[in-house]
């Protein structure tokens, strides 16, 4: 009786699923012809219409897993992938950290081949991919080494941030990472010197330049710098520090998203999610450079920002529901310290570049104001004119005015 | 055991059923803010982006009906309403249809009485609407009368559609219909004189003013008068009759749809199902119509148009896959001979008013300019004159360009 129950829950499954999938294929039909178009137009808008749709089926996803119970949201991954749903095996990192092992004579650097697997092209591939998102280098660069900060603070949550100093600093930091952005930024400035005129393919006599226009049909139609200036005013400050904690709390995200939902690290869903993300991303970053450069232009901040913001608060979301004991596991003292030492320190910076600097600026133009006047009234005394009190209530006046 | 089995599945489902409402909560809050425009803006864009997510949401669902067998999808419904999912009951239609029954002293016109249920004002109010919507006199009758036809043909299959003649004709064309669609056109023409001239509710000084102005929000931006002019060009013929084919398409899909799965005419869903319809088909009209109007302004068909289109399209599709068998019973043979005579008709009217009136036209212009030369050729005989075989070579050039 129970193998017909299963056999027929089964049954009903199949079908259920297939409707799904039609169902989306119909959503994905509709947008990709019909959704508002984004600010990039090539390969084809259609193909950044595509990616709209595709995050707002991903979004919708996320929020079907987050009100399910703990235990089903897990199981439900089975549907997708029969070989999901099934306990993570623990793992033991950090261990050796020589970087030349005297004991082992054969290879005394076998540590260091050891941590050469394939996260070090991720690594790199991934951060030039994201220096093309964000387009500027000491973004890039803080990111970068506020990850890194991170690993370190959290290492007791999740094992696999455990690494050693070198693999931190020396392979993430500077070689994969920064070889990426650098690489990234010799791109950029490639795309930024690039001539953009853009002619029919019909209209190209030859063959060779036939192909390098199809070539060039994957380049952007135009190219946007971006110069984000954090310091030139508070809305722009707020803006980068914004956009520097979402990026940094959706790369987390990858890290503690597998851990609750059970997912293998080496799964192709992790690595279509950061297609996706490198993706919408991108788009994202656009139009909320667009937003904050020109906002009269832009008057709303584009869709897809949205959904990535959405998509990010979503997938945390579904961390503090489905593991809210690691997440809460507190941190060491030392830590804490340090957050709370640099919380401070930039805390004191907008303070003082926003608020106070302005204050003495300002102050300090009022005396220089004031000494010339005093300079003026001596003059004038020394020639013995009867006007330099009125002078000095005009200029009074006007001290006044600016004090208000 | 079982008990327990029902249990947990119960269990499960409200928490899919609780993830599925999230999701589209999370897709409406999404496209109500962001989905793009279509023709209408009052009361407000986001009322007319709510009606297009909605029907998103609508058309998956039908797809997702679409690709259940058929006793999962009547038994899908449980979980809107738990009271569908049942068979039913069968009901005896038609009966006695003398207007003055001899037979019944106490009220000889009991028959009437009867009649006049609940669906007279729907009729009434939904041939207003439909008015608003077509916006043409004599498209509304055709659609009208062509119903109460459809009705007499397909009484074998649906036994809700046999009436009694003067149910069909004088109580539903002229009364019901007529009166709708008699007030729906007094209403447009009180709409297409109208200023239309907008201010702000903040300019507007007194009191009563600013009521009358927040009532008028609820009236049209601006109005554009539909003049389908049908018999113009063979595009605006076909797209004319395209727009009858689908809107009684849906309409007869109402009836059928009700019998495939199991709704009680009664049921909130089949209303609600109408309140959608009236206000996506209002914007789904407008696009037709300026598309038709001008493809050079419009260059795609909106995007309400088409989700109409396909909605259209899954329901008949639901229909034929959940009861092929009462949609296949033939068509009584006088019947089928009334439709085979109709559409030769209208083919003729097509073929004759759009190819053959276009040649005879061209023919007679072609004589007219012959008898106009000879009449010249005449003249120029008459004048002694040489020239003449000249003039006559050159004409006979220009009719052959002509029929070229």
């Amino acid at each position: 009786f129970i193998r017909m129950m299963k056999q027929s829950k089964q049954f009903v499954l199949f079908f259920t699923f297939r409707g799904i999938v039609a169902s989306i294929l119909v959503f994905l039909c509709f947008g990709v012809t019909q959704a508002k178009d984004g600010p990039f137009s090539r390969p084809h808008p259609a193909y950044w219409r595509f990616w709209l749709c595709v995050s707002v089926v991903y979004e919708l996803f996320l929020i079907f897993i987050l009100f399910q119970t703990v235990q089903d949201g897990r199981q439900f991954m089975k549907y997708i992938d029969p070989h999901l749903g099934v306990p993570l095996p623990e793992r033991d990192y950090g261990g050796n950290c020589l970087i030349y092992d005297h004991g082992n004579e054969t290879d005394p650097f076998h540590n260091i081949w050891d941590k050469l697997d394939g996260f070090v092209p991720a690594h790199f591939f991934g951060w030039y991919l994201k220096t093309l998102m964000i387009r500027d280098w000491w973004m890039c660069m803080i990111i970068s080494v506020m990850f890194e900060f991170l690993e370190y603070s959290l290492e007791h949550q999740l094992p696999n941030f455990s690494e050693c100093w070198w693999d931190h600093w020396i392979m993430d930091v500077i070689l994969c990472n920064g070889l990426g952005i650098y690489c990234g930024m010799k791109t950029l400035s490639w795309l930024s010197l690039k001539t953009y005129k853009w002619q029919g393919l019909w209209n190209i006599p030859t063959y060779k330049g036939k192909m390098k226009r199809i070539v060039f049909q994957f380049t952007p139609y135009s190219w946007v710098k971006f110069e984000w200036k954090p310091a030139s005013s508070l809305r722009r400050w707020l803006a980068v520090c914004g956009i520097i904690f979402v990026f940094l709390l959706a790369e987390l995200n990858t890290f503690y998203l597998k851990f609750v939902l059970w997912m293998p690290p080496e799964h192709y869903l992790v690595l279509l999610r950061l297609v996706f993300f490198v993706n919408v991303g991108g788009v994202a970053m656009r139009e909320i450079y667009d937003f904050m450069d020109d906002p009269k232009f832009h008057k709303k901040l584009g869709q897809q920002a949205w959904l990535v913001a959405a998509i990010t608060a979503t997938e945390f979301l579904i961390v503090v529901k489905y593991d809210p004991y690691t997440l809460t596991l507190s941190l060491p003292f030392y830590i804490t310290q340090c957050w709370i030492l640099g919380i401070i320190l930039v805390l004191t910076w907008t303070a003082w570049r926003f608020f106070i600097r302005d204050i003495t600026l300002r102050y300090k133009e009022i005396r220089r104001q004031k000494q010339e006047h005093k300079y003026e009234r001596d003059k004038c005394l020394s020639n013995g004119d009867g006007h330099s009190a009125i002078l000095d209530e005009q200029s009074g006046n006007k001290l006044r005015e600016r004090k208000l």
